[in-house]
C-alpha cells in the first residue's frame, strides 16, 4: 500500500485532476504521516472573503511544484507519506460556530489517527477549531507569520472571527503563549487591545521592523528558544 | 431644503466620493421620495461571495450615469426627490438572522417615513428582510428578473440562505404569490423542490425559453395582468 | 455500482476535487454510458495556446453547474452513467503526430467498450485523431458548430494543424460529407481553398450570415435533414 | 510597385511588426487608394483616458484578421491598395486645439492626394479636424454608429471636446445635417440640448429603440435614403 | 466640532463612502490641521494617463486602512485634525495652465487658513501649482522620492507637462535648490538636459545605486542635512 | 547610412510602430553592430505556452525605455549601431526541430556577418540552435541567470525541450563548462540527474541560497573569474 502513496510524477504537471502538491488523493488518514486538509471556509473574514475558493486553487497551482529540492536535493515524499484528503464538508456554512464545530471534528480525527494534519485555505478563523483538534489535552507552542496578531476580543460583534483566534485559543489554553512566537506583525489596528493582550500574555511578537533589525538567523534562533521553552502540563 | 436634493451636475462625474447615480448624500429619509441604500452583506450566498462589496462599487460606476434619457426626455430627478442614505451598518456581520434583523429595522424606518426604499447589493437573502420591512401589514406583489426562483427550503443547512428568500416570503405571508411575476428563469438545480414550490403556490414563472417566445410586449403585457390582479386579505 | 455512478451532490460546488459537470471521476470505461475525458494538448494550434490547460479550468468551472433543467426537469444523470474518465496522457507532448495516436489510442478503448466518449479541451486539431478511434470501420457524420470549416489542405508546413482535420477526415473517408452540416461558419482565411474543398466534398455550411436568415428552427430541420441522410458504403 | 502594396501573408500572424489589418507599411500616400491612419491622441476626451494607446493596440489586433470573406469571397486587398501609414506625429500633445490642427494638416495631404483617409484611435473629438481635412471646400454627409450624437456646444470648458465635434462640424458647413444620420443613439446626458440640436438641425436620428423596431434591413435603407439625398451649394 | 473631526471606526471598513484613509468629509478648512485633497486631473501626463481617476481608487483603497501603528501604538488623529476636503474641481479640465490655476486657487485657499495641504492623486505637473499655492512669497526645500528628477525645459511641446514642474519651480525661486533632495532617481532620459539641470542648481540627486550603497539611515541623515541647510529670504 | 541607424527619438514613445528599445527596424544585418531579433517560438515548452507572443509584447513595452542612463549619462546607441531585425519565420512551426533549424540558420547569416545576434522570445529550447549558430566552431563560455539548469536528458518524449537545451549544448560541445556559470538556481525538480549532469560536467552553479550568501559583487567577481578561465579550442 505505501507503494502507492508516493508523489505522482505525472510529464505534465497540469495534466489531470489537481491535489495539493500533486500528491495522492487518500481519504484514509491510517494511510499516511501528513494529511493535507482543505478547508473551503470563509464566514470569518470581516474584509475580502473568497477563501472558501482557496482549496481549490491552491490544488491547482502547488500541482505544479516538483518534489527535490535543489541544493539538498531532498525528496520529501521519500521521507514521509504525504496525501491529500480532500475538504472538509460544511452542512452548516452560513453558521460560524457549527462550521467551527465540523473542523474540529474533521481534524480531530486526523490527529487522534495519529496524523499531522496540515489545513490549506479558510479565512484566519479556522486556526481556532484546529487547535481545538490537536492541543484539547495539552497546550502547544505556535510559529506565527502574519501581519498580524489576531488576537482581538471581539470583531464584527464575534467572538470568533478571524481576527480573535488566538486570544480564544489562549483563553481556552490551547495555546502556550509562554512558547508562542508571532513573526513579522505589521498591520495597523483601531484599538491597542489586541497588542497589548499578546505581549501581556506573554507571546514574544516580533514586528516587522524587529525582524528587519534582527536579520533572518537571529529570529530563527529566538524562535526555537521560544518554542522549545519550558512545557506546562494543564 | 428641497432644491439641494438634486441631481448633483459635476462637470467630470468620476470627481469628489461616488454616491448611487451621482444622487446627493442625505442621512434623513424624510428628506427623500425614493432612498437609495446601500447593504454590504453576502453572508447568505454558497458560491461566490464579494456582494459586501458591492454598494461601494455600484456608487462608483452608477455615478458615471448621466440623468436625462435619450428618447423620452425625462430626467427622473426632476420629478423626484432621490438620495443616497448610505449603507446600513451591520453590527454582527458573522451572524445571518441578527443581519437580517439590522435591515429589517434600517428599511423599516425608511418605509415607515413614507418614502420608497430601493436597496442595493449584498446577496439575494437581504430579499426577505426587506419584505418583512414593507410588507409586516400586508402582503405585496413582485416582479423578479432573475435566473433562480430562490424557493428553496433550505440551502447549506439554513433556511434564510440566498436560495431560498421567496419561500419564506411567502410562508410569512409577506409575498402574494397570486401577484408574483418571476421573469428568466434559467438556472438549473440540484432539486426540483424549488420549481415545484413556486408553481404550487401560485407564481407566475416566465423561464427563459417562455420569455424569448413570448417577445419584450408579450412579457410586459403579462406582468402587468399578474400584478394587478387584486387581492385582499388579512 | 451503478448507484456509485452518480452525480455528486456537494452543498457547495466549489468544494472538493473538480470534475467535469461533478461527474464522479471513474477510470475504467465499462462502469459508463458516457465518459469524459480531457484532451490537454494544444501542439496543433496556430495563434493562441493554452488549450492544454483546458481540461483543468473547464473542471472547475463546469463543475458549478448543476443538474435538473429548470424547464424539463430531466436530471441527464438518472437517465445514464456520465463519468470522468480523467486526462489523456501524452509521453511525447512536443510531437504533433505522436500525440494524435495517443489520443486515438485513448478514444478506441472507450469507444471500443461501448462507451460514447467526449472529449473536452485540447485544440481542434484533436478532431482528427478522436474520428480516427469512432470511425474506423465505417464514415460517420457530424455537426460542426464552428467559426471555420477546418478543411484547410496544409497549414504552418502540417498537413494535421487545427486548421486540417476534417479536410484529413474526408480523405481518411472517416467522415462522410453527405452527413455532414457546419453550422455558423463566420471567419475569413488567407485563401478560398479549404472553402472550396468544404463545399466541393458535399459538406451543407450554414454560415453566419446564413444561420441568421433561417432562424434557429429551420436550422435544427435542415441540421437533421443532413446528418440523417442514409448512406452505406464499405 | 503595386505589387508591393499587397496584404501581407505570413503564416503565422503574430509574428513580426504589428501593423493595420496586417497592411503594409507605406509612408507615401501616393502609392495607396486608402490609407490607414494611426490618431494617438486622448486629449478630448472627458472620462476614461487611454485611446492615444488605441493605434497600437487595433494594429496587434487587427493584423490577426485575414483578408478573404467567408461568404463573398472577396479579398479587399486585391481590389485597392491599402496601407498603414503609421501614426500622426503630436509634437504639441497637451494642447487640444493645436494638437486638431495636427490632424487636419496629416488628413488634407492624403485627402490631396486623393487618397481615402481612414483614421483610426483616438478620442471622438479627432473627428472634427478630420473632417475639417476631407470637407472644407464642400459639406459631406456622414452615417455615425455611435451612443451620443456628441452635439454639445461646450463641454470642460472647451468647444472641442470629445461630445462637440459634430455640432462644429455643422457651424462650421463640414457637415450637411440633410445627409447625416446617426444611428443607435441611447447614451443619457445631462442636458437636452446636445439632442435638441441634432434634430432642429435636420439630422435624421435613429435611436437604439428605433432600431431595435424597424430592424436591420429597414435601417440600412433609410440610411442610403439620408445620405443619398442631393444638396448642392457653395 | 473637535470632537466630530475624527477618524471614522466603521465596523466594516468597506462600508459607506470612501474617503481618504477614511478621514471625515470636511469642506471647511478652519477645521482641519492636515486637509486631504482630490486632484483628478491627468492632463500633463505623456503616457499612460489616468490618474484623474486616482483620488477616488486611492479613497477606496485608503480608507481600508487603521490608524494605529502596530510598533508605536500611535494614533495620528489623536494628535491633530484631519480631514478629506474632496476634490478640487476643473472647470476646464481639457486646458492645461487653466487647470494649474485652479489647482493653485484650490491650494492657496487651504494654505492660507494655516492648514497643511496634501493633494493625492493627479500627474506629477500639479506639483508645481502646488508650490505656487504654498510658496509664492518664500522658496521652500523638497524631499522628493521618484524616479525622475522632473527637470525638464519643455516636453511634448509644453513647458508644463509632468516631466517639468522642478525646473519650472526653480526658475520661479518656489524651490530652493540647496535645501532640496532627489531620492531614488532611476529612470533614463532621452537627453541629459534634465539631469544637468537638477545638479548645475544644486539639488541634491541620491540615484537608486547611491541610495542602495548608503543604506536607510545615511540617507535619511543626509535629507536632514540637506533640507535643515540655509534658508535664503527672497 | 550611419546616421539613420540610431535610436528613433520619438516625442511619445506609445507613438507609431513598435520595435525592440525603439531601435530602427533594419533588415540587413550589415549594416548593424548588435541585431535584435524576435524568435516568436514556444514549441518546446511543457508547462505555460504563449512565448509565441513575447517578440511582440517586448517590443510593445521596451519601445517605451530611453536610451540615457540617468548615473552613467551614457547613451548605448551612441556606441554601436543596434537594430530590430524582425522576427525570424517559423514555415513548420508545429515540428520542434526544424523549427530549431530555421533559428540556426538565420542567427548564422547575422553571426557570420560579424553582428552580434541578441534572440528575444521564445521558449528555452531556443537557446540550443541559437549557439549552435555562434559556436558550431569553437565551444562557448555563458553566463545564466535563470530558474533552472536546464539541463535534463529528456523530458515529454524529447531531448530538446526547454528543459534541455545546456545538456545538448555540453554534448556538442558548443558550451564550455568549464567558462559556464548558472546565478540564481532554484527550482525544484522531479528529479536530481539535470543538477547532476550540471555539477559533474564542470558548470559553475550558484543557487539562490549562495547568492544570497555570496552578494551581488562576489557573484560578480566569481563570474568573470569562470568565464575568464582557460579556453580550450577543440
Amino acid at each position: 500500500m505505501e507503494e502507492k502513496i508516493r508523489h505522482h510524477e505525472s510529464s505534465s504537471r497540469f495534466s489531470g485532476m489537481a491535489t495539493f502538491l500533486n500528491a495522492p488523493l487518500v481519504r484514509d488518514p491510517i494511510l499516511l504521516d501528513i494529511a493535507l486538509i482543505g478547508v473551503p471556509f470563509d464566514g470569518g473574514v470581516e474584509n475580502r472573503p473568497g477563501q472558501r475558493h482557496a482549496p481549490r486553487e491552491i490544488r491547482n497551482m502547488s500541482s505544479l511544484l516538483r518534489p527535490i529540492h535543489h541544493v539538498t536535493g531532498v525528496n520529501p515524499y521519500d521521507l514521509c507519506r504525504v496525501g491529500d484528503m480532500g475538504d472538509i464538508p460544511f452542512p452548516h456554512a452560513l453558521d460560524l460556530e457549527a462550521s467551527h464545530s465540523d473542523i474540529t471534528k474533521f481534524v480531530s480525527e486526523v490527529h487522534n489517527a495519529c496524523v499531522v494534519p496540515l489545513c490549506v485555505g479558510g479565512d484566519h478563523s479556522i486556526s481556532l477549531p484546529a487547535l481545538r483538534a490537536i492541543a484539547h489535552d495539552r497546550s502547544v507552542g505556535m510559529v506565527l507569520v502574519d501581519a498580524h496578531t489576531d488576537t482581538l476580543d471581539e470583531e464584527l460583534g464575534s467572538r470568533f472571527s478571524h481576527g480573535t483566534p488566538f486570544r480564544r485559543a489562549v483563553e481556552e489554553e490551547l495555546l502556550d503563549p509562554a512558547r508562542t512566537v508571532m513573526i513579522g506583525i505589521r498591520g495597523p489596528r483601531s484599538s491597542t487591545e489586541g497588542f497589548t493582550f499578546a505581549l501581556e500574555s506573554g507571546i514574544r511578537v516580533i514586528s516587522m521592523e524587529e525582524f528587519t533589525e534582527m536579520g533572518v538567523q537571529s529570529v530563527i534562533a529566538e524562535t526555537r528558544r521560544v518554542v522549545g521553552a519550558s512545557r506546562r502540563r494543564r
